[in-house]
């Protein structure tokens, strides 16, 4: 739906080493993460000397083509997805970013965000380092080229150490593979083989496409280092245990992917069973908010025994920007993504299931949409609880003034919707749906943040304006 | 999926007369439409003495911008979305068509295809007549052109009884706006109402982005005008019953249309309910090829009590074109499109709903690809029966020879595609789900030719490939 | 300079046959006659049974790639390049217009004007026929297709009988191309040869870039066909004497090309030489008006013995749009386009010399601009007489009413311009400068026309403005 | 001509402070900069806390549009064109570079060369430094942030005097604009006047075109600060005399402008006089290779009495990339740029006038197009001496292996030419025209070099070939 009402996941990240078209399937992994980031794309690859990059804005399949593939020589690549801030700035902080220091060419592909960034980068600054760019990324190229430790496993290692926040991150020298995960194992990042090359990704359905086989999660706190095309590990100081980001199961990450070892198709299911456990209502049929809610949708319907349907239509054609009319037609914003089924809506208790609410605006207009075809209910079920204070780590998320979770109760929530009712899943039920040993974070909805967050980006989070934020 | 394995429906089209926002609703309404065609797109508007035109290659929301709609003037327009072939001779072909002659300018957009063309063709030539695109389209106005009647009412009437075919047409001049529909009524076309204004539509789903009101079919043989906004209405003779085309009922038409006054998503999930009935299988689950296979799988489910899941993926991101590795990707084709949940899969006894099958390539490349995610058994159920004839009827099928259904039996096409089992819907059973009295043209299905084939056009389609008919 | 404020020629043709690499040939030899168009460009092309054609909007070299080229397969090819008017229609007024008729499929190339178009086209309309463009072209195709005699030669013969004006049209069939000079020859037309290939251009810089040897003019009222490589000529009935159009010579012509067999450099330098005879003023330096005045300015320095000096600088990287600041800067219009040398033009007596003057708004702007340089006095002299009357012949003039020579006297031209003096040459310096025996036509200098004008032209290029024109 | 086959000018860089319409002037000021880089544009402007960036590959009209403009807010701004090489590595070399570091954001746009960059360089990185391009540019914003002064006069003041070379940089804070000339005063740099607004520009032709006055030269040494609409000057420890590039005078500058307080024109057309006198030989007619041999040209003219002629006609509408025929057609490479006019050479004796001699390959190419066209001799006069050694001061130059004047006689270099005599101007007579009282570097012609070359700079000059050096 409208993807400013919606968290969203601001990276992914793909590499593969030691194989001969190592671009063209980096190329096909980041296809395969474009759901994680649609505003730029780049990749970096080396020949063994020397680094090569192209990057651009939009989509991967905009951005790259046979020539600029071509000019990807080497058998070793990393990529990124992103999503980013319009203007010329923008292309500046397109990831990989590459620097050259004293050790030579460095390449780096971030999914995450460093909590101590603006602390470190007043730091840097003050020895006299610049900045080109707004990225977190571009101080952790300072910090290695700052530390003095020639064997680049350690340095990597004594630059992780100072900083905090949750990461994953793929980095390629003109010889080496680093792949890279804080050691809470926030954001997900896991290992393949394909043939005889590994290769790294976000999630595993970019290896789906390729063909590479899974092997396991890089470990939270693994430094995995492909040099050669053998795989060597060390490790940071371990965590007691993991925080991995449980939205990537509720919403980022795409249902036929394997993702914290865990099925997300099988996390989302469970979600709609248990909320329709935790929050039946009479009703005719259940609806899924295509396609955020249909897993849960057909979840809640099967523990419901109430018919789940297509009661939405999708349009699939929705170009960048679309020109409105100038006389204004009902419910136009929501109309140009989803239309509704009359035929199924008309005269009907309809149980509407997305996956979460952000601001509610979206959420209200669907509601409105589909009275106005007909339905003389509509009960509203979230299939996770509600989303009650913002992400510090790698999520773009609004400010807490804006999350409508965090400033209304369920009831006034419900009321500002229109729904007949509303309800969201319980904490627990979630975790329950995620089988959690107590291994999530899920500090947006219960403000348990396994990472201390500055008060920097406290502020920050808190005070700004989205369109202030979207400077950076 | 892949679009070259489906039958494509060759247009659609959009009018609007007397409405201040004329050029951007069939804008709007184009796009609604845009399923039925994403090769070109053209609005044609008139500001009551002269024409204005502008079309392109590409979809809507990228033809058009703020510039070109401005350009538009006037307070009534007629639009139109096709499927063309590639090359510079396409945008000759793309509609609506302009010509001047001693009636003055006129413009025809027209979904469906004239069945004597080619002698119409060669009898104008044969009096002098000169061509400047391949379309059936320009026949009609050189016909209009000929015709002595100064009365454009009677002339039209008296061009129409020399076509014989399917076709829905707008018609658009300084001052009035035509709506056609050949006696058999085998192309939809819809009248709806917005304030004031009448509207005209393939499908009722273009009404409910802009807020217009669906009242009635264009009927059969009607010939509708409006002009200074009112509408009148007279009659070609009348055929004995209409011939609408079943297909697109199976799978053209959105689901959240009105299509020959009945619903699309009923018809879909009925023949659903109706395949379960007649081909049930005993299986783990029900896995609908996405999209085409949507609707139909939930009846399917509904009626078996098999669990509907969702176990192919569909990619929302591929472009036009997509770089393929140089070493060959198990499964590439399709595995760009579309991704097994192995979740869901492995181990299962899946039921794979489909609409149709055309060549039986891609089926085959599904039922391997669910096969690999560890399914157990695949059972290959079509929603409809196999398609044993082209359309000449302005549906865009392959030859007789390319058509699988046309040159196997049902036991060979299931050896062909793998599946442990295949069966199609029957002709009757389709017939019952769209309550069809005897108001269908099935003729892909049955052979049943409602206007009689050319022998020209039987030669065409019996023998030439596809890549030859790719000039035309 | 201001191209806006010239004479415009509306078109160039190339064409070659029996070349193995004809379609690349034709681009090149588009791209040596772009300053005859630079608005459209397309080539047709035949492999002996069918035509191909491309082309678009914009300069050759931007129309054109290698993708393009190889789709104009075959060994004969005809091209053209363009002025034409913005907006949608333009692209179907691009040449070579292709049609289908009986006689099969014909592209047309056309430089010129036909006068009785108006009523051509009323008689065919009356006949039903129907028309895509505004072309004059498109009328030959028709009337070429109502022709009833078989013999292409016979029949080409006849229907050029019928229509009045001047052209030089190149016409491809899948197995000839003609190439057809009106009787009086006024628009220019030449033959040459590349090793066994015949071609055709517009100007002898076509076969300069291409390495073709000039042979000769296509005569006035030639038929010329070439076939297997065979060069056949017959002729329509022949006027007294030829017309050339003298202000391919004046101004339109590149001064490396043979036009009417006639060096345009030798012609324009005389015209040079001529004015400073008729025209002298005492002064320090000679400046010309880039490019339109340098070889002009040449002829008056050396006779005029005052040297010749770069004065005014051209801007060679004038884009397409030009964003002027929104505070105005004095000259701004010319300076984009030209900029004076103020150390030439200080504190000197200059004679600024220019081909022509039609509106007089620039001839204005540039007197301004070199006065603000320093030059303390300004004397224009023009290397043609006054231009009082629009060209219905393929040029693209300004109607009557905006023709500042025939509108106002030499003195009030001056007083408009604010020179210091200013001088046209006289006709028969004009005249004799090229030699002329009575074989040139200046009729927009003495409203002499060699073939009479309709009252529509005449009507027309009298009465519209210029916006109105740019419809068409 | 062949670009490539002439020295190239790296940048052109334009500043204006306090003027409302601050980068609408700065898209003009660089428009009228054009010829000295062509390959990306750029502009930084500052609304008075914050710097606003858009810069992109290609001309200075196809770079910036309204929009782009738009956001370039404020009343200060500085922009810059450069040549650049191709890949995705250009657009991060593309200037103003930005950065930011305790200093807050800070601005560089830069024509020249450091000499002790990659010393500079090296010693940052030891420092823990990283560099994201490998322009020198950056070195110069890595010493400002390194330098403990915060005092930003002073600190500009300590990093200059740490770098060595030739340069004339715009620097822009939120608050100020510096412009910096080496105290050599090599690359130009001028001050200008419009309204209250000051204005500084490489050449004069910029303040030309936006009615601004030339004041004066930015001293050779002078660190001038715009603040507050207040203009400052301080300056670095004086050279004995300055060395102006003489190359500026010889070809790079626009004729129409003032370059070290002398007229490009004035210079280029009295070493056209000089060679002359030095190198008469007898003729029929002077020739120019259009453009850069117009000027010159005419001085010979003058003096030698012999008539000027326009004997090589310049084709405008060269596109970027240009598709030649497979076969080959003999001058291809030189003809599509310039066609003789054979009229005026054919059995003439003809003088060609270049301003100089690189390869040598174009020149060769062009003097057997002349005789080709049918000169019976041809005299090649080359309006400065021999290049014998490159450029370290920002001149794009082949290295000394590739200069012909390196490398072979005068007499070898006529044999290789095929021209019947060659001559150069002398050192003494390139002087006397620019009227040097010592103040000039002519390094490139008698390896006087007044900055010390460091062995870095040199070997990379004497051995790298061009393609090596175009990864830079």
């Amino acid at each position: 739906m409208n993807r400013t009402d919606k968290f969203r996941d601001e990276c992914g990240v793909f590499g593969i080493a030691c194989h001969p078209e190592a671009a063209r399937h980096t190329y096909l992994g980041l296809y395969a993460l474009q759901h994680r980031g649609q505003e730029s794309a780049g990749i970096v690859s080396t020949d063994g000397s020397q680094l090569h990059r192209q990057r651009g804005m939009g989509l991967v399949a905009d951005v790259f083509d046979d020539r600029r593939l071509a000019e990807l020589r080497g058998e070793s690549a990393i990529g990124h997805v992103r999503y980013s801030t319009s203007g010329d700035s923008s292309i500046n902080n397109a990831q990989p970013i590459v620097s050259e220091s004293w050790r030579g060419p460095i390449a780096l592909a971030h999914n995450g965000n460093l909590l101590n960034n603006e602390r470190l980068r007043r730091q840097l600054e003050g020895e006299g380092a610049i900045f080109q760019s707004t990225s977190d990324t571009e101080v952790v190229l300072h910090l290695l080229a700052r530390c003095p430790n020639k064997d680049l496993d350690q340095a990597l290692r004594e630059v992780l150490l100072q900083i905090q926040g949750a990461y994953s991150m793929l980095i390629q020298t003109p010889k080496q593979l680093y792949a890279v995960r804080d050691p809470l194992g926030v954001r997900p990042l896991c290992l393949g083989q394909l043939e005889d090359a590994y290769t790294v990704a976000s999630e595993t359905c970019a290896f789906d496409l390729i063909g590479a086989r899974y092997l396991r999660d890089v470990a939270p706190g693994e430094i995995l280092k492909i040099e050669n095309g053998q795989l060597e590990s060390f490790f940071l100081p371990s965590a007691p245990h993991p925080a991995h980001c449980i939205f990537e199961h509720v919403y980022f990450s795409r249902p036929d992917s394997t993702v914290f070892e865990r099925s997300v198709h099988r996390s989302r299911y469970l979600m709609g069973r248990q909320l329709a456990q935790e929050a039946g209502v009479p009703a005719d049929i259940v609806v899924p908010v295509p396609d955020s809610g249909m897993t849960a949708a057909l979840g809640y319907s099967d523990e419901s025994e109430i018919p789940f349907k297509f009661g939405l239509i999708r349009n699939h054609y929705v170009g960048r920007t679309f020109i409105e009319p100038k006389q204004s037609i009902r419910h136009f914003g929501v109309k140009i993504k989803l239309n509704p089924v009359k035929e199924l809506l008309k005269d009907k208790k309809v149980i509407l299931i997305d996956d979460s609410i952000v601001r509610g605006t979206t959420s209200r207009k669907i509601v409105e949409l589909v009275r106005w075809a007909g339905a003389t209910e509509v009960h509203l079920r979230i299939s996770s609880p509600p989303t009650v204070s913002p992400c510090y780590y790698g999520i773009d998320t609004p400010t807490h003034r804006e999350l409508i979770g965090a400033n209304k109760t369920v009831e006034e929530i419900r009321t500002y919707t229109g729904a007949d009712s509303l309800s969201y899943l319980s904490l627990e039920g979630m975790q329950k749906a995620v089988s959690s040993k107590g291994n999530f974070c899920s500090a947006c909805f219960d403000e348990k943040y396994p990472i201390p967050i500055s008060r920097d980006s406290l502020q920050k989070r808190l005070f700004e304006t989205e369109e202030e934020s979207a400077k950076h």
